[in-house]
């Protein structure tokens, strides 16, 4: 047997990784639940129909597809190969592959949410928390398996739920500990934007270009606009409102004078307002127009967060949309939802040192091995702590004082128990405190009270 | 688009659902931390080579493997069709699947621990709680993709890990509220019963034969027996071991009556007495003779768990094993390791209706949306109750009182706050306790003392 290894742009994720991503994990999802969502999980594969067409071209290349078992059943050999010959011609076909791993957590909400429209009640407010797969080329910070943290709202058009979400940022950040910014921009202005351009089928292409500006600076972005045959003036147009600077509000009386009475640019104008009335001075929301985001989907609010501290991409982001499960049947369920980006977010929290301490809390108390009698009474101490909450650990055998210190002290465990025979004869027992390095002789007795502080 | 639909054998878990699952995982979590075990995860996908002739002829078939991305680049098609035939064959090929889906992860676990081996600190105590998927055919109650939760110690050949471990299980049913009896036998004894039947070779076959006596009776078992090539007078010999009954003393006098001197059976008896006599008799200890368990690679104590008060299969099993990482360039880690079975867990305490209705607490508070200059006082008084840690929700548009009313009762939001002109106007608001049916107005100043309760 060779050596083993992982799939490339995979990962195992160790106690103290575990442990700093569940503090992650865990505020995310106990803030979505103080905002009245709740948890859905979906199976890590899907019918193949399902997510395919869904990502566009590139997209679909990236999706893990399972093979069917049982292909070497001879009697089925010759169907085998000619199903072969299209897998060999980039299509699909049910008699190699019908199921592939998840590429996000959307496609399969939105199938779960046509599958049990009926039931649901509306809105619906729900948050998943789930790995996801894509193959992707491996590199620094881009993994083929990684969790996706998403909310969404389906089945309203209100605005309050833009300006929950956008709470929830804040909330979520401020509880980690990260200091950011909410930027936020409405799909409408950019609407308007193409229309003041030569027309609404301009969207995409402006859209696409204006989303790299952060990447590849506003001349490149000019470039492009011009290699995507929109004509110098329009360029021009759309330099003016790229340059747009200033506070908010600064910001949204230039945006006024450029757009006009254009009505979709209006309406977009008004939403950002509405969010931004709410809570947007307290929480560092931004109105930034040039936010774009790549997905053609989204119809009213984007939204992206940035990390204040850290040089790094967006750590979440997200949108409303008007139709969200019209592909699987059920038209019309507008909805809005964000992303978290933990991958991210734990980058830059590791960066940045804000991992409280009493995340790596393990067993707090190891109780020393020193004999059948001695670690039998050791066990009954043991039995009532963890009765009490304390977690705690008995070493496993009767080994030199040395080797099971160095145990306890590898395992960051503060507290270390010692009951040997004149302890057990006395009922008394030995706590050493390994941070301070003290240590007292206690009753047994009064053994909760000593190490619960 | 067709109806979408779920593959076959996968499930969607519903808000509920969800709920009721997590108390089972945070239970079994948290009496893990209790015990000391620390968590792992490893990744979905495995490369083929670590997972294939692990699970034996069979368990390779039920293995869902990944199909290469990337078939359809014309230049590599006759290299392709080549490595398609060994598929037919029967064979993998790493031109068509190199990665597959873990079966367990038991596996997972010994690859990270090959890999790992000098950094972690011995014994190491880990648990794990992630999905395995299995190409099984789908029947009631088994699934394609299902969670596995396991604890493992390896390094370790104390008998003290088994008596932790059997102490685990009886804590986390306690905590469930589910009555089980737990369990135990040795491999040990099982080797010694097939040298007094002619010889060690005999081992596999009397394990297996044994393994199904609850699902087929001692009759079947004894015709399996001698189907499997054992005389007449070792089958004998085995009926009087699986007749063996009485208290868990009784059992081992007889025990030791049929099994004489040998040496590897007193050392099975020997282990059992140890566990027992810690607290086998405070938690309902059993040791059951009959118990065989499937898995050749067990060595030592064997586990399992039955619930008393529903018809079931086993909802928890385990042992130890002599040798986890041999299969990857590290021999001789011992270890020993147990696993709840969650979906039938979850059947139980579904039909004895044992899950705590504080499992299904959503948002504590609906405020009902009167109107902009309302619903923004409504929102303000909002922020300030999940500042407190209270989840609440803010109805999305100002709809009848009948509909937002319905919205409260369907997703069982216990309290309903109301803020009209009039409150706005006397800074009060409407409380009305939908259990109780009871409303009064209070000051906006006492909201979070009257919800908190």
């Amino acid at each position: 047997m060779s050596k083993p290894s992982l799939p490339q742009g995979t990962r195992d994720f160790s106690v103290a990784v575990v442990r700093k991503r569940n503090h992650i994990f865990n505020t995310i999802r106990s803030v979505f639940e103080l905002y009245g969502f709740q948890p859905l999980e979906t199976p890590a594969m899907e019918n193949l129909d399902t997510l395919m067409g869904k990502y566009g071209e590139e997209g679909d290349k990236l999706i893990f597809k399972i093979l069917n078992n049982g292909l070497d059943n001879s009697a089925k050999h010759e169907q085998a190969r000619a199903d072969f010959e299209k897998v060999l011609d980039g299509k699909n076909t049910k008699g190699i592959t019908e199921r592939a791993l998840r590429y996000d957590l959307t496609i399969p909400f939105a199938r779960y949410v046509a599958m049990n429209y009926g039931q649901l009640t509306l809105p619906f407010k729900r948050y998943q928390v789930q790995p996801v797969w894509r193959a992707d080329r491996p590199q620094k910070g881009r993994y083929r398996e990684f969790y996706q943290c998403d909310a969404d709202v389906v089945g309203s058009n209100s605005l309050l739920n833009e300006v929950e979400l956008s709470n929830i940022y804040a909330t979520v950040f401020e509880k980690l500990g990260v200091r950011v910014e909410i930027r936020i921009n409405s799909r409408k202005i950019l609407a308007a934007l193409a229309e003041l351009c030569g027309g609404s089928d301009k969207m995409v292409d402006i859209t696409i270009a204006i989303d790299k500006i952060d990447k590849i600076g506003l001349e490149k972005v000019k470039e492009e606009l011009l290699q995507r045959g929109l004509l110098a003036e329009q360029v021009t147009r759309i330099e003016q409102y790229l340059s747009i600077s200033g506070s908010n509000e600064e910001k949204l009386q230039q945006l006024r004078q450029l757009i006009g009475n254009n009505a979709t640019g209006l309406a977009g104008i008004a939403e950002i307002e509405f969010v931004l009335g709410y809570t947007g001075q307290q929480h560092n929301l931004v109105a930034d127009l040039t936010l774009a985001r790549g997905l053609n989907y989204y119809t009213g609010i984007i939204f992206e967060v940035k990390a204040l501290d850290v040089q790094m991409g967006s750590i979440g982001g997200g949108g409303r949309y008007d139709d969200l499960t019209g592909l699987f049947g059920v038209p019309n369920v507008p909805g809005v939802g964000i992303s978290f980006g933990v991958d991210r977010i734990y980058d830059v929290m590791e960066e940045l040192n804000l991992f409280p301490e009493a995340v790596q809390t393990g067993s707090k108390v190891l109780f020393f091995n020193l004999g059948d009698a001695e670690s039998k009474k050791a066990f009954e101490l043991m039995q009532q702590l963890r009765g009490s909450g304390i977690a705690c650990e008995l070493y496993h055998e009767n080994s030199k004082f040395d080797k099971q210190f160095k145990y306890a002290e590898k395992k960051q465990i503060p507290f270390v128990v010692i009951i040997g025979s004149t302890e057990l004869a006395e009922n008394t027992c030995v706590i050493k405190n390994l941070k301070e390095g003290k240590q007292e002789t206690v009753a047994q007795a009064s053994l909760y009270e000593k190490v619960s502080i």
